[in-house]
């Protein structure tokens, strides 16, 4: 873990040349992927799951029984935690729902902006070795609460050709009983496309490896994305009332994710920095995960001092976290000093997996500096919006002249047309008659 | 224009195989230009502006002089238009301004959502021979009301090597100075990795051609965009209280847009499909834009003849179309019949242009049936939101296990450590003292 001063990192950033995000020889295996897919469909999705997830599978559907066996196999207190956190998930979000509004004008004007949910959405889980129970909390219940009907889960299977019962615990308490056993590009594309078995969705959301990642941004456009996440990150802020022990945890806690996930600290004296570095040092060796934590934190890690607290929020905007920490006094007050963050965490009891697993907020937040223009994923992320005009007569005869004058000035003379012929022949409601 | 019974719509529709949204041709050519700005910046957009757009160019930023000048060319009823529809515009915007939020919980948890504006936006308004003033109007104005301090515009220059007068005057009006004469996939590309003249923005919104559209695909994820837009589409329902002479002038502004554009009537019964065709003869031949309009209808015009208001309901929800005209007796009523749909006008005195250039709600509106998953452009597509999460001791203690547990069950070992720490050691706070 380096110390930095805050000089030195700013440098290096404006250093750093920008990365090449479209990487050509990724893109042509997974649009090979997906028009595979298009046109073999279930056929194309058993071949990738035989060649990729090493299974043969007869059925891409999860059965009854599997999903019986789950409740089984799952210790009661993880159901006891899974519907703690699921009330704590619902809470916020339903702060988030949207309703219809209209606003009325004179002359008979109405205007308005209806609110509706999806119909279909698709949720992407990443599977094999790992589970992720919390990532269906965290994507389904913002789709519940928006209103979305039909919610479906691709999932890719274990070598044993079953899903994780934690996974599928997870899905039954949120009530999606649709899961697929696919994974990788070839699920993206049949979510965006259609199988015999899967049906195309109107948005596809979940966390996802490269290939996942690629095929969400090739098939952006055709269906709605959530968004192309990076590794995840974390910027803790830490004055003198931060206990280096707790900072130095949660920094570990971020690092283990995988060896590209970012840990970083901003303080503001050398001697907080050697502190926590200290705590790292001693804490890590006894961490599970310490291979990757340790690579994760050599290349990606570091401790920066700030001249002061100002200097911290400038380094913490320019950074843009997906999570950030402040462990300082009175953090609160703090809050508009940060514009750019996907989640902000304030004190010493507010540790990022808190938030990950429990608090209510989602987890699945902007990466890789994206937070200057991306939102966690929310309610708002399962509905659209249509606009309503309402015109009288009166009203647009008065606005006749005004409108058509823009028309004109664009060269679209019909449409100069559509209002002048209402106002030529006003009467033309009988000629139906 | 052909008339369809409902049946015969959906059929064709089904058989209709799902369009390759990737062009593999197109794309090797806007991610060269991309490229090429990325590495030779400024010299890249003027040598390209030369190729492209057929003008050498020593200054890319429109001078103060050319604003004057541009106001000086404009006539005085434009402006009276532009100020009224941007008033109505304003207004509209401001109802869809959202607010920071925050919930209190028990064991002074509290949680919430901060809203802040984008730092800089790009927009990009199509130039050449043709002007979009409005397009200025309803890309900026959202921007504006949502808090946006850094608004930058840029507009390919006509041959004369200077910007359309309406587009200078109306990007004046709503407080944009600072015009860059680039267009094309370069100006994406400028905007979003920035050049020695551009500064790179957080997020670019505007319309463009295929090139254009393209360039959003290629760096959507490494900047924000608004969206891909396709060709422009209207859908009119219409009963017997709908005069035929102004559905067909409405159906006819539509397809002026270009031959690619879509105009579809769905109607209840033979004779007013007739009566509709037969006007949409008789009117176009006195369109100066009759040759775009008759290749469009030709090519993606249709009446469609439904069993009874339920059934043409159903229709227009399988379009998704980007504007939808109600011309039916009590249109109001039939709002939630609508699922799908970028906006909704109600009744025989609100056509399709009332909706671009004048009423308020936004006109770039999702088309190509992206209206099942999109929004029109709007306040919220320029803000991003933070969650802010804080939880007290007592609070942290009392979820520990739970927490703890998700934490594990996931192989996250380090971020269980992460909140056992604080129940093991919850005197930590001295470590500094």
């Amino acid at each position: 873990m380096r110390i930095l001063t805050s000089g030195e990192f700013i440098n290096e950033t404006k250093d750093s040349s920008p990365s090449e995000s479209n990487d050509i020889k990724l893109d042509s295996t997974v649009l090979e992927v997906i028009k595979h897919v298009r046109k073999e469909k279930d056929a194309a999705l058993m071949q990738y799951t035989e060649q990729f997830d090493d299974v043969k599978l007869t059925n891409l559907l999860v059965s009854e029984a599997e999903f019986r066996e789950a409740r089984e196999l799952v210790e009661e207190d993880f159901i006891t935690a899974l519907t703690q956190a699921t009330e704590n998930i619902k809470e916020f979000h339903l702060a988030q729902k949207e309703q219809s509004w209209f606003m009325e004008k004179e002359n008979g004007v109405l205007l308005g902006q209806k609110v509706t949910p999806l119909e279909k959405v698709g949720v992407y889980i990443p599977g094999g070795k790992a589970a992720y129970p919390s990532s269906v909390l965290m994507d389904v219940i913002p789709a519940r609460v928006a209103g979305v009907n039909k919610i479906v889960i691709t999932t890719p299977p274990q070598s044993n050709g079953k899903i994780n019962p934690y996974v599928l615990v997870a899905a039954e308490e949120v009530g999606v009983d649709t899961i697929y056993k696919v994974g990788g590009a070839q699920a993206i594309a049949a979510l965006a496309y259609g199988t015999e078995t899967i049906k195309k969705v109107d948005k596809i959301v979940g966390p996802g490896n490269a290939f996942v990642a690629r095929a969400k941004k090739w098939v952006y456009g055709d269906v709605a994305i959530d968004m192309i996440a990076g590794p995840s990150e974390i910027c803790v802020v830490a004055d003198e009332t931060a206990p280096p022990s707790y900072v130095a945890a949660d920094l570990l806690s971020q690092a283990e994710h995988d060896e590209s996930a970012s840990a970083i600290c901003v303080t503001t004296t050398k001697e907080i920095a050697k502190n926590i570095k200290n705590e790292i040092e001693r804490q890590m060796e006894k961490l599970e995960r310490k291979d990757i934590i340790k690579k994760s934190l050599e290349q990606n890690g570091s401790i920066i001092i700030a001249n002061n607290l100002l200097d911290a929020f400038d380094i913490v905007n320019e950074i843009a976290p997906e999570h950030l920490q402040l462990m300082i006094q009175n953090p609160t007050d703090y809050i508009s000093s940060v514009k750019h963050a996907g989640a902000i965490f304030l004190g010493n009891y507010s540790p990022e997996p808190l938030g990950d697993y429990f608090a209510g907020p989602n987890h699945t937040l902007p990466t890789n500096g994206t937070a200057r223009f991306a939102s966690p994923l929310g309610v708002y992320d399962f509905v659209k919006r249509s606009s309503i005009i309402r015109y009288s007569q009166d009203a647009l005869l008065l606005a006749t002249d005004q409108i058509t004058k823009i028309a004109r000035t664009e060269g679209l003379t019909a449409h100069a047309n559509s209002i002048k012929i209402r106002k030529d022949y006003p009467h033309a409601s009988c000629e139906n008659k």
